[in-house]
């Protein structure tokens, strides 16, 4: 019989009466719940302990190595080529991950982007570029190492080796109610961004309504968490605070957002996502020692769509094949004349996730032609009778349901809104 | 397949925000708790929430009588009698049950004391009485409901129909860090107290080293929700804070403190046990509309030790059979002349149970014969060489591990300590 050299109610009871859980005793709890020594029970205590006390700074960061210590740790050190990595915290038509990784890869950076599927209303980046006929998500480490190496851009699934111990914790906390903290958050992102070996990291921490986190000043703290996190643990990171209240570009779905990511990189496409998309990149290449590169350049002058057409044929895409068009369409119309002054990303999400594009549970398929393709966004005048947006469905039963979440998600006023810009803030270390 | 009324998760978040749980979902949340579609995970989440958090004096109610819902409730109404019950929140040298009942049920009151065994440093009543040769602690309902009638004294075993809920959540809490939450204390003490069916109870809150609650803040904050659950609840409840820093009377044990209790229905006794016990006997009287009771004649008078032995024996015991006593002792002596000064509950109640007096699992035996006995207390002036306390056994080899807890726990000094009464303070709705 083995001796456990700490007990769970003692870790959980310091971290319930405020203070920080010495080091060994937190990876012990960490490892101790991977194995199933810890109950669920007794990690679901201390997650709500850790979401109403907090995590002081350097419990964050040993909870996080000891989720990485969990699993396998890859490395990209004998590549000869900078990493830069980017994440997002989700919203609604952020597509911004498919121009970006072979934007910045194009200027000899390579950009490892392990990603996932979508669940609920935010849109997986792995569903989007399913759209492509061919291309696959799946790729063993040699396969992506080689892909850096040459493309330097990949979007790829993330091995399921990577930190399993955040797996089931983060399974624990999306049923008890202790998805919220913020330590439990920023070190869930981390460790798997961490193990996966990138030198440097750009955090697109997003608030809004659209967003996991409503309000900035959460949204605040969360990216100063994840930068000090990175930060510590050796990858340099900065954060952008960027606005989620609308979606994002004019096309929320997935083979619709390939369309308009492909547009950024022919130089053109929604302001929105150019400006987010130039903005992250930017980040990613002055991290990468690159303050100066230009990047409107690669995007006007083809270098970041030879890029592209690379990436998504190095994963057995066509990058010419014709996408998936949807049997049924809905076009909603603007009933007076005026200025857009609202549009909702949250029932926008939920409309295009009613319509198929995104999945309720994990096992479900997504549709990749289905979606919503907006036709005017906030500040754009409009005459009555215009088209607004656009339904795709494979089923027109589904747009009855879809119309219902956007019941009262958008407005036409007489006056245009106050134009905010995207990039809130910016945080670094 | 049934379809669940809410969702444990919102639940949960609606205590961990600082909210207060409506009532019909609070009454889902036990009842789902108990029959398992809530699983331990999420009970322990919100019970940390809980335990942080805190409830409102309606939530409280709710969660009590939730867990009274979940099992059986006996009355007593056809008994043609008050009842009044007492409960401890356990303390080093509690025998206060043994006198008392008898003693409140000699002016024809009704006592139905279900009680528990012992786990841990502090004992249990059942334990005790099982010294006597004979005594049976089981009584079907019938049974009890016979003595109370006849008799008016019982002193048995809860059912293991009263509450199931709060059994599955205690041992829950046991395990998850979630004990020391004063709304879940109340309720799991206030749901069993009144399934029990008494019609008016009087609390005994501890406070102290050899107390659940170290300190006195804390134990009236536990008293005064305990009296508002009852008064809410239609039980007729009133408290009183007493200290448990001291051991109680001289007798640390099972036979011993049943010995001592004798000595307490002759008329006798240690002046702490006396005090507690006319104390508590009074309050119980109030209730019962007694307020003039004669409790100091009844003990001085026989009463109360004729209902004594009538208790006993209605339960098969023996009340002149001789009490174990054990096969070794081992004397303590005073090392210097002085005035005892400090004699710690705790390490005491942890010496006896290394003696054998408690027990460490819930199935272990106790030694009935095994515990202390104090020979001054503090305040009681010694000489050197003077007998301070013997430890009683049937194995020496235990007496090593008794005095090993018992290093620093007591003190003698040239000045007496300053005198504080037992009871400190009283607590009514």
């Amino acid at each position: 019989m083995s001796v456990e050299p700490f007990d769970a109610v003692d870790v959980i009871r310091t971290k319930r009466d405020g203070g920080a859980v010495p080091e060994d005793a937190l990876r012990w709890m960490v490892d101790a719940y991977t194995r199933g020594y810890v109950s669920d029970a007794q990690m679901a205590s201390f997650a709500m302990a850790v979401l109403l006390r907090g995590m002081e700074r350097d419990e964050i960061r040993v909870m996080t190595d000891a989720m990485i210590a969990s699993g396998e740790r890859m490395s990209f050190d004998g590549l000869g080529k900078t990493t830069v990595d980017k994440h997002s915290t989700g919203g609604v038509g952020d597509k911004i991950t498919l121009p970006l990784a072979p934007l910045v890869a194009s200027f000899g950076v390579a950009v490892p982007q392990l990603s996932g599927r979508g669940l609920g209303h935010t849109g997986g980046t792995l569903d989007k570029l399913e759209s492509i006929p061919g291309w696959r998500a799946a790729l063993s480490n040699e396969e992506l190492t080689a892909q850096l190496a040459g493309v330097g851009a990949v979007i790829c699934a993330a091995g399921s080796g990577l930190a399993p111990a955040d797996k089931k914790l983060y399974a624990l906390r999306d049923v008890t109610g202790t998805v919220e903290a913020i330590p439990l958050i920023a070190s869930s992102i981390m460790s798997k961004k961490i193990a996966e070996g990138t030198a440097a990291l750009v955090l697109d921490v997003k608030f809004g309504s659209g967003a996991f986190m409503q309000d900035i000043d959460r949204a605040r703290e969360l990216a100063r968490t994840m930068v000090a996190l990175g930060t510590d643990s050796g990858v340099a990171t900065t954060a952008l605070l960027t606005d989620m209240n609308t979606p994002l570009g004019l096309a929320i779905g997935n083979a619709n957002e390939v369309r308009e990511s492909v547009e950024v990189l022919a130089g053109g496409g929604p302001a929105d996502v150019v400006e987010l998309t130039i903005a992250l990149a930017r980040e990613m290449l002055a991290l990468a020692g690159l303050p100066d590169a230009d990047v409107e350049g690669a995007l006007a002058g083809g270098a970041a769509m030879d890029a592209w057409r690379r990436m998504i044929v190095a994963q057995g895409g066509d990058p010419d094949a014709s996408l998936p068009v949807a049997r049924e369409t809905h076009t909603v119309t603007a009933a007076r004349d005026g200025v857009v002054s609202r549009l909702e990303a949250l029932p926008f999400g939920i409309a295009a996730w009613r319509l198929g594009a995104g999945r309720a549970r994990a096992e479900d398929p997504v549709i990749h032609a289905a979606g919503i393709d907006l036709h005017a966004k906030p500040g754009d005048a409009v005459r009555a009778g215009d088209p607004l947006f656009t339904l795709s469905a494979d089923d027109d039963a589904r747009f009855e349901r879809a119309l219902a979440a956007l019941d009262g998600a958008y407005e036409i006023s007489d006056a245009a809104p106050a134009r905010a810009a995207i990039v809130r803030e910016r945080i670094s270390a």
